[in-house]
């Protein structure tokens, strides 16, 4: 896992812990769901479910989103040719305006599986 | 298959075609890819691809999409349960904006699978 | 309250027990924590939420989630004109796309309010 | 100019009269400056401007918008082909979601242009 | 008030008299609206009415609108539980979509309120 | 041509590779479709094609498609004035909400046009 990747998980970590401090019953109850979405079972595995997750994010074009589900969805055992065949679905579903967030999301997944991958070439 | 299936199929087609004679270049390469997307492999199954087709078109809110959908997902052995768990994905991260979506789409796969299952009862 | 209403509060009810059918614990969450968002505090009136329900629906364009919120934004007590201010807000945010979601808005209202008020004028 | 045109003129205009009714300030404005954002120039052509709300209200899956556009953009002296060439931007931008939306704009053109071309033939 | 509102309020200011400097009418009159939108009644507080703001740009996911109207909200006199409970109403109707347009929100609010509350604690 | 530009066009083209060496079917065929849809004709120009493409972007508020329309535009032969008339269409549809992204625009399309333009002024 590469440094875009640590960064992102450490202020994701710190925000949801300030979220969770105003101590707002209906937040923390969509928190709660949130984590049992994308539990193994009964119907889809999760590692179905975390494409399932990571399309729809795309195609509503939240890079956040995108990121942790990318990361949730390899850890749950796709292999990168089944998540970039996932993302192509939502590249037609949602048109040439998905193409920045796959560039970022390809990004990120450089970052995760081979840190470097996608860095500038230096001069 | 019930009767709202069979006249948004017939008008599908029939807009279809007209879309079609206007011979556009652009229009008809997309109609060609959306053929290609959902085809089987090489990483994924139809069966998952349909699913992700039907996420991505319910968190984007398109009922005539998500009718589509639904139908080929079933016609590709996805079973009444992974579709459901497969919507509740759609529902967790689209929000509640998605219920009045997440109704037809009921409306629709109980006329795919049970015509009459969802009508009112007769007083 | 019109025709349109009670159609509409018959439909949602049905097909909402149809949904909740299924047993779907992700789903049933979702209906649970939606029932809880808007009721009396701790910090802001129901009153006050069903009218950040209505404007939240009409910039996303959802017409049936509008219908909801403008029966029970009624029933919490607010004026008609609290709410047309309030969609106000939502029409200068989302912009002259949410006009035909307004015009569907106030013919729903006028139902609601003075059943045939926004009816053609026989000839 | 067919049946489907003329049943939306006339809602368009009753609902827009209850709308502006209501006397809000805001509302108002807005309306007046939608008209005045597709005039003649100072530096676009009305013919031009109309296929740009054209082409954002079929991206944004407005129907309505569309609909109203259409007619304005045929009004203001774009061709057929222009239109749909403008529209297969708009289907590259927005992706396949927009499908549905481009059959009912079709329909739609096809009942301003030639009404009864993209009607069922009869058995 | 910290320093990444100041920032942003710098930034805006700037930008904003580059766009209006364009001197192009429409722009100029939705400005002027975008004004009168925010203003003490008729129906409406303006303290009710940056809550409506505030939850549209939330639902939109609008970064940059969550923020003017964080600060124009917390001005007009709302709490900060006033806020996150009005926040939670967006959470739920527009999703997890939301949550990362949550921590942004929360992190500014907290530099408004109390700056360096949700910094990373120094090693 | 400013360094935002530059900036902007190395890491797209950077990414576009790394997205293309995935050698994904859908993915290619979405890349080239892309590329034909603002090629000049048969109805329409290229230079209002990529109005028509600006539009669509703004109000679908993808920053980066934005941009990259914007730097199109403008090497087609479209003014300053003629962008921002496009621009304003854009924004009354969308609504307030675009205004963050009309911010950026117009400093992306003051570094294109005369680096420096909307740099704050130093002390």
């Amino acid at each position: 896992m590469g440094k875009k990747a640590d960064e992102f998980a450490e202020y994701r970590a710190r925000m949801n812990e300030r979220i969770l401090a105003a101590d707002n019953r209906v937040v923390k109850r969509i928190y709660s769901v949130d984590s049992l979405t994308y539990s193994e079972g009964p119907a889809l595995s999760k590692k179905t479910k975390e494409l399932l997750g990571l399309v729809a994010s795309l195609v509503l074009r939240c890079d956040d989103c995108v990121k942790y589900h990318l990361g949730e969805a390899r850890d749950a055992g796709n292999s990168r040719d089944e998540i970039m065949e996932a993302m192509s679905v939502g590249l037609v579903v949602g048109g040439t305006i998905v193409i920045p967030h796959l560039r970022r999301a390809v990004e990120y997944l450089d970052d995760l599986d081979e840190p470097g991958a996608s860095e500038p070439v230096a001069g």
